[in-house]
C-alpha cells in the first residue's frame, strides 16, 4: 500500500457516511487516500496545518466535505495551491443549499472545485481525473470506469424493456 | 481619543462603503472602533492573528463584513471567545443570500451574530448594546438613540399627513 | 442559585425542545437563565413588558426563539437596549427560511443578533460570550469550552482513522 | 368628506410611493382612508395603540405596508380583530421575499391578509371588497370597476391587433 | 342552522384534511360555511359559476384552498367582488412555495387575500373578521377568542416553568 | 396569407415586447399566428371562450404568455385539448420565478408545456415542431433552422478566434 | 399492437417508478410508447442516436425524464426537431428545483416543453395532445378524458358533502 | 508560444466578456489556452468532438462556461476523462442560479468541478493548480500569486487606515 495521494478532510465524523464514497471510488482506481476530521471552526489551526503541509507529505489533491456554513474548503484552499474539491453536505434545515453557496461562491483568487450536494463519489472521481494528468494508467482506468458505466446503463435499459407496466 | 473597543474587519476595501456605517454609528455612541482589511482566504493568518490577539489589545466585540462565500465571521469566531457580529454583504449575482447563509448557518459551538444583508449600521448598534453591559452611560446613549428614532418616525408621520396624493 | 441573567423567550411551548439547548449550554457555563413563553402575536403586551422590564430585573441578554413569521425577536428588541439574540425555528413548510428572513432582515436601528435555524445552543454560547465582557471567569470557561471542542474533534479524528471502510 | 374607514399604516415614509396606490384606488371607490407612519420596531406602542383604538375611531380595515423583516402587519393584527391586510414591500437585497415571508407566514390565530409584493393597489381593492359587505353601493362600484378593467383589456387587445410586428 | 355565509372551495378532496380547519374555526364563531370541491382546471365553469352566484346565494366571503400551480383563488376572484381568501397548500416537491407564489402574486385589480401555507385556520378567522364588520356579536366572539389564545399562552408559560430540563 | 394556426394569448399588452418573438419566429417558418390580449383574471370568459373555440377556428397550438401569478396558461388549458405552451414572463420583484412556478407546476390532468422565463421565441419554435407532425415541409424548415443555428455558432467561434484578449 | 409513436427516455431505471405514469396514460389513449434508459452523461451517443433516428423510426414525440442536473431533455432536443417534453424528477437534496431549472431554462433555439416536477402523467397527456393534431379520434379521447376528470371532481364534491367534520 | 494546454469552451460569444478572465489569468501563469465557441444544444457534435479529441491534442484541462440551462460542462465531461471545470454564467432572470444548479448537481459518475457564478478567473486558477501537479515551476508561480494577493490585501488595509470616514 503506497502513500496517500488524496487527503479527504471532513468537519465532523457525522460526515463519514457520505465522505467514505470518495475513499471507495478512489480505491477502485487504485488511488490511496487518507481521511481526516478537522474543523474550520473548532480546530482551525489543525485544518490549516493539514493543508499547508499536504503537498510536502505527498498529497496531490484535497477533498473537503462540510455542511451548514461550510467554510472548510475555503479555509484549506487559503493555504495551499493544491486543487481543493468541495463536497457540500446536506446537514441542516436548508438541505445543503447553505453548504453549496458557502463552498461554490468563493471569491476571486481562491477556487474551490465544488461538486453536487453529498457528491463525495464524484469528488473522488474528479480527484482521480486530476491525478491522471501525469499517470497514463490511471487515465486508462478512468476510461474503463466510463465504459463500465455505459454498460450499466445498457443493462438497465434491458431490464426496463422487460418490466411489466400495469 | 481612547483605544478602539470594536474591531471591524472586512474582506476587501470594496466593502468599506458598507462597513463605514458601523464606524459612524459607534462614533455617535462615543465608542472607538478600528477598521481592518483582512481576508479569510487571502490572508488567513492575519485574520486569525487579529482575532486571537483582539482581546488582549482591548477589543471587546468584533464585527466581520464579507460577501460571497463569506467565511470571515466564522474564521474569526474560531479563535476568539469575543462576540463576533457578521454582516453579510450583497456582492454577487446571488444578492447576498450566499453571504447570509455562509454567515448565519454556523455549526454548533461557534456562533456568529448575524445581522441583515448590508446591515453594518445595525452591527454597530448591536456592538454598542453588548458593550453597554458594563457601561451605564452607553446604555443611556442607546436609550436616547431609540427615543430619537421614535421621534423621527413621528416627524415622518407628520410629513406624510401633509403629503398631497393625487 | 443566582438570579437569571439571560431571558429565553419563545413563542410557543412547542419550541421548548429546541430552546432548552440554550438553557443547558448556559448552565454548563454557570449562567442562570429563565425560560418564558410569550407570543409577539397572542400576548404582545406580555412580550413587550418582559423586554421592557428585563434590564431592571437583572437580565443582561435576551434570546428569542420563534418559527414562521418570527416577529418575536424584533418585538422584544423594539423596547429594550439589551442585546437580543434570535433563533429562527424550523416550524413550517418553508423549513425555517421564513423565520430566518423574519429575524435577520431587521430594519436599520433595531438589530437582532441572528444565529442558525434551530441554533439555540449557539444562542446560549453567544449570550455567554456577551456576558463574559465583564466577567473574566466566564471568559475562561468559554476558552475551556473551545479547547474541549477541539479535543472532541481530535477524538473523532482518531475514531475515523480506525473506521473500516468497505 | 367623511371619516376615514381604512387605516393605512406604513413603517417608513419611504414606503409612501408604493402605499399611496391604496389611497388612490380607495378614493376611486369613494372610501375615505388615512395614512399613518408607525413602526413596529421604532414606535411599537404607537403602532399598537393605533390598531387597538382603530375600531372605536371608525376604522373598519387596516392596511399595513412594510419591507425587510416586515412585522408591522402582525403587530397590528395582534391587538385588533379588524381585518389586517399586509403589503410586503421590495426594500432590500432579498427583493421583497423577506417581507412576503414575514407577513404571510403568520402563526395560527392571527391572520394577515397578504397581497403581492408592492401590491398596495390590490390592498385597497381588497379593503373595498370587505367594506362592501354592508354597503351595496360600494359593491356596485366594485362591479363597475371590474367591468372597466375588462374593457381596458379589450382596448389593449384592439391596440395589439393594430401593432405592426417586424 | 342558518345559511352558509362562507364558501370554502378546494381543488381536490385530498385538501379536505387541511381545509376542514377553516370549517371548524368558523363553527366556533357560530358562522355557517359550506365546503365545495371545484377545480380551476378540471371544472373551470363550475368554479366560475360558484363564485359568480355566491353573492346572490348569501355567501359573503370565499376561501379557496389549492396546491401546486394554485389558480383557484385567482379564478374565483376573477368573477366576484366578494373578498377571496387564498390558502396555499403544501402538495408538491416545492413544498407550497409554488402555491404561495401562484396565489399571492395576483396582478393589479384582482386581489386574493393570502394566508400562510396550509393556514386554513387563519383563513377561517380572517373570514370571521370580515363578517364581523356588520355583526357586533361576531366581533365580540373574536375578542373572546383572542383573549382565550392569550390565556393559553399563559398556561403554556406556566407549564414551561415547571418543565425539568436536564 | 392563410388562417392563423397558432394563437398567442397574453395577459396584458405590456407583454407584447416579449411575446412578439413568437410571432416573428413562426413567420420565419411560414406559420401564421394571431396575437390576442385576454386576461385570466380581468376577462376570464373571453380567455375561456378563446381557448374553447380555438380548435374549430383552425388554431392548432396555443401559446400563453403571462407574468406574476401566471394563471393564463392553466385557464386556457382547462377548456381545450389543444397543446398549450406557457411563457412565464419576468414582471415582478420575484423576477419570473412566480410566473414559472404558476405555469409549470400544473396539477395532474392539465399540462402546460412551459418554456424558459421570457422564452417566447422557443415557444414559437416548439409550436412549429408540434405543427410539423403533419407537415413535412415545416419539418424541413425546422431542420434548416437548426443547421443555420449551428452555422452561426461556427461563425461566432471564428470571431472569437480573432478576438484580441489583453 | 402498433409501432410506438412516443419515445420515453429516462436517465436511470430508478426513474421508472415516475416515468411509467406516462406509459400508462398514453395506453389509456391507445397510444403506443417505448421506454428507453439512456443517459446524457453516461451514454451520450446512445441518447443522441436515439433522438436523431427517432423520427425515421416513427416516433413523433419524445418525453425525457431526469433528475439532478437534468440535461437529458436538452441533449435530445439538440439533435431532433420532434417536440421534446421534459419531466424534471425530484431526485436530490434540492427536491427537483435543480432538474426544473436545468430543463425549463433552455437557451433560445432549442425548446424543451417542461411539465411539473415528477409530472410524467401530464407529459403523457401533452404528448397525446400533440399527436391529436392529425388524429381526430385521439382528440375525441382527450375530450372524453377531460369530461371524466370533471365527473371525478363532481364525485369528490359529493363525497365531501357527506364528510362529517368534527 | 507553446500548444494550448487548457481548452476554454463557451456556449456563445456573448460569454466572452466573462470567460476571457480565464485566458488572462492562465497567461499570467504562462499557461497557453484556447477559446472555443461550441454549444451543447446548437452544435452538440462539435462540442462532443472537441472534448473527445482534447486529450490527444494535448489539452489537459477543459473549462466550460455557460448560462441558463447550462449543460455544456456535463456534455463535455460525458466524453472525456480530463477534469472539466464549470463556470455558471449569470445570463437570465434567474441570475445564474439556473446555470449553477445545472452545472454543480451532476449525477454520480460524471463530475463537473464548479466554481462561482461568473467565476472564470477562479476557473483559470483551478486549471493552473491542476496542471501544477506535474510542473514544479507552475506550482511556484501559484505560490507567488498567492503571496501577491496577500500583499494586495495588506495594501488595501493600509489604504483603509488612511480613509477619512465622516
Amino acid at each position: 500500500m503506497g502513500n496517500p495521494r488524496v487527503g479527504i478532510v471532513m468537519g465532523s465524523d457525522s460526515d463519514l457516511n457520505i465522505m467514505q464514497d470518495a475513499v471507495k471510488v478512489l480505491r477502485e482506481f487504485g488511488v490511496e487516500s487518507e481521511l481526516i476530521v478537522a474543523s474550520a471552526h473548532r480546530t482551525p489551526y489543525k485544518a490549516l496545518q493539514y493543508a499547508e503541509t499536504a503537498e510536502e507529505r505527498g498529497i496531490e489533491v484535497i477533498i473537503a466535505g462540510a455542511g451548514a456554513a461550510a467554510h472548510l474548503g475555503g479555509v484549506l484552499a487559503a493555504v495551499t495551491t493544491l486543487p481543493v474539491i468541495g463536497v457540500p453536505i446536506n446537514a441542516t434545515a436548508l438541505q445543503g443549499v447553505d453548504a453549496l453557496y458557502a463552498m461554490v461562491q468563493m471569491p476571486s483568487g481562491i477556487p474551490v472545485a465544488t461538486v453536487a450536494i453529498n457528491g463525495a463519489k464524484n469528488a473522488g472521481i474528479l480527484a482521480a481525473q486530476i491525478l491522471a494528468g501525469k499517470e497514463p494508467e490511471l487515465r486508462a482506468k478512468l476510461k474503463d470506469y466510463k465504459a463500465k458505466m455505459a454498460q450499466q446503463v445498457d443493462e438497465k435499459n434491458r431490464k426496463v424493456q422487460e418490466a411489466v407496466i400495469e
